[in-house]
């Protein structure tokens, strides 16, 4: 019989990562570091199995992991969700976004989405029945025009999805973007979902902007974020869902019969670590900030050109002195020929932009891997 | 504004494990054993971190672990899945349960379930935009009565899910019941979800009649396993399917976004579990046989009547000696007023049969916990 989901194929993280391995290709496409988490948060994981935190956690997350999280937002942005009824444990951020999308989107309401945008959200709202409604960003700072915004907001509308730091291209929201967001909110029914899994990773001494900020805002929202990003251990697969209560109680519907919980163990050890090493998450805009610097300084001696970075831990550069190819066939072309893996563009949009020429590099590299990438990179 | 999912509570297997908790209970309720996964497998874990293991997993999971599940599942059940299409790590038996359902039922189409069934399958069909069809099996022995579940079938029928060893009442399906199924199946185009996360529990030298065995079925099958029931690490949540390449296909198109790949340590750690120490797997039955036939020799001394338990690590128990209450009020006062925890059964229905006086104690246990909870319902 025909498919449910014929539009669906293969991410591109997972079509780049093995082209990247049959190819011997330095892997700069699928986003992860090539370098290990914090030695003591391995320990503590270790130490929990030990210690027998081994059969299921409770449906929203341990309680102490919870109360962790609680004090790290309120540190990083005054605000202080309730242990209880407004923090949610999830086996990654990915499943927060597929689960805050089930819990509220009803076949044939609209969700926008700000393109490019990370590849599960449209398949996600797809899955709920939900029609993605696509807006672009600006081509060239990746920045929300808001009016643009304000004119697919439907009585259909259901929610609006951002995220900041971006994926791909690291452009951060602002104060300025913060006040805009809100006005155009207010009085409306519409949620917000808001995937700020980078939220530590901003660079030259700028704040955050999380939506955890703001209480007009915050009571709308679904606040995503994940410990893969945050400790370096992308294969954990350990996020958190932040909303207000009436909004987690919803989310919990849909996250109860999907993984149920997440893996116990390493609620344990990301308990202890955050509340024991708050220097972690708070330093790391400086940890990547020299590898981000560096990484740019060494494009430099390319014919790539390096767009601005403010967050996250991605690179775009244009191509389009080295390559007239469309990106997919560039990305191809450049793991099979030269040996460097990299993202294209075009699967974060509902429609690429004609001509575009950039790709997305990941800069969490050990110096030799970047180091190698960029003497491949050199030769073009 | 009204919720999109306003007839789903808390699963009952939360309700009465904090019921459990705030009451001091002994906890028979949600099923979990209280004892730890084997040794070597949590060093083999702790050994995967500090091997660098922490990244994103292969999507489909690593092909160590795909390879060590193929073999498995053709030394059990004669049958070599393929390692590339055939087989895809979950974060748990529950996500793949709402994967599969996902991968392939389409709004108004119809889920055939045998009640009493495991609490999570008619949600995970409404989230679809599914209906789920209900079919009581025998209220005595946890039968399936085919000519029912044939009445049933309607064009619009897309699923037929079962599920053996059977949760909440430990029932199995044998050689009869896997022909009537084939039967019933042939020239239709009803997929089968086969919920086998107990597979390996199964008493009295019986051998389990897994679909695997049979290529009819498994051609149109989900067989769905969890190494949470396999290895005692329910918190660990690592699960899998085994389906045909086309639906593995469907299959893998809702998992890459949902969880996209599950916990890699522990994959790595499951790998070399199942590869080196087959004996764990062949042997669970003779494991936990002594417990259950212990605990149903220590029910004789209490006025509950245990059911017959061919399979998993539930026991079924009669309290109509010993009270008239419902089943949810039931179990609400035996772990306030006599400590003890354990779960109804009209959870597991559409519409609970009147009149049922049935509860479900998991003796997945450690002896302590077991002669603990028997002394409490002495006193009955
Ligand atoms: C889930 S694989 C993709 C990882 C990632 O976040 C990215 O590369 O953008
Ligand atoms: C996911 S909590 C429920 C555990 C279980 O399988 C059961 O108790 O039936």
């Amino acid at each position: 019989p025909e498919t449910k989901l014929p539009k669906v194929g293969t991410t591109i993280f997972t079509v780049m990562s093995q082209l990247a391995a049959d190819h011997n290709a330095v892997n700069l496409g699928q986003g992860f570091p090539d370098f290990d988490p914090p030695e003591r948060l391995v320990e503590a994981l270790a130490r929990a199995m030990r210690d027998g935190r081994n059969q299921y956690a409770p449906m929203s997350g341990i309680p102490t992991l919870r109360e962790a999280i609680a004090e790290k937002t309120e540190r990083c942005y005054g605000y202080r969700p309730d242990v209880d009824a407004e923090i949610t444990v999830t086996s990654g951020g990915s499943e927060a976004i597929l689960d805050a999308i089930h819990a509220v989107v009803r076949p044939g309401e609209e969700v926008i989405v700000l393109d490019p945008c990370y590849d599960c959200y449209e398949p996600a709202i797809e899955m709920a029945g939900g029609i993605p409604v696509h807006v672009p960003l600006d081509p060239h700072t990746f920045a929300p025009d808001w009016n643009l915004i304000r004119a697919a907001v439907t009585p259909q509308t259901r929610m609006l999805m951002i995220n900041s730091p971006h994926n791909p291209s690291g452009a951060t929201l602002d104060a300025d973007d913060i006040e805009q967001l809100t006005a155009l909110l207010r009085d409306t029914d519409i949620y917000l979902l808001s995937d700020e899994v980078y939220e530590h990773i901003v660079f030259d001494g700028a704040r955050h902007e999380s939506v955890l900020r703001y209480r007009e805002l915050r009571e709308r929202a679904f606040v995503i974020s994940s410990f893969g990003k945050t400790y370096h251990c992308t294969g954990w697969k350990v996020g958190y869902c932040v909303a207000p209560p009436a909004l987690s109680a919803e989310f919990r519907k849909v996250h109860q019969y999907n993984t149920f919980c997440t893996f116990a163990p390493a609620q344990f050890a990301f308990a202890e670590m955050i509340r024991d090493e708050p220097e972690h998450y708070l330093e790391l805009g400086a940890f990547y900030q020299p590898m981000r610097d560096r990484f740019r300084e060494q494009l430099m001696t390319t014919r790539f050109k390096p767009l601005p970075v403010p967050g996250g831990y991605f690179q775009l550069v244009d191509y389009s002195a080295v390559s007239d190819l469309d990106d997919a066939e560039f990305c191809r072309w450049l793991a099979i020929e030269h040996g460097v893996a990299a993202i294209p563009l075009s699967p974060f949009y509902g429609t690429p932009p004609a001509g575009q020429r950039l790709v997305r590099l990941c800069f969490a590299k050990s110096e030799a891997t970047r180091d190698a990438a960029i003497k491949r990179l050199e030769k073009l």
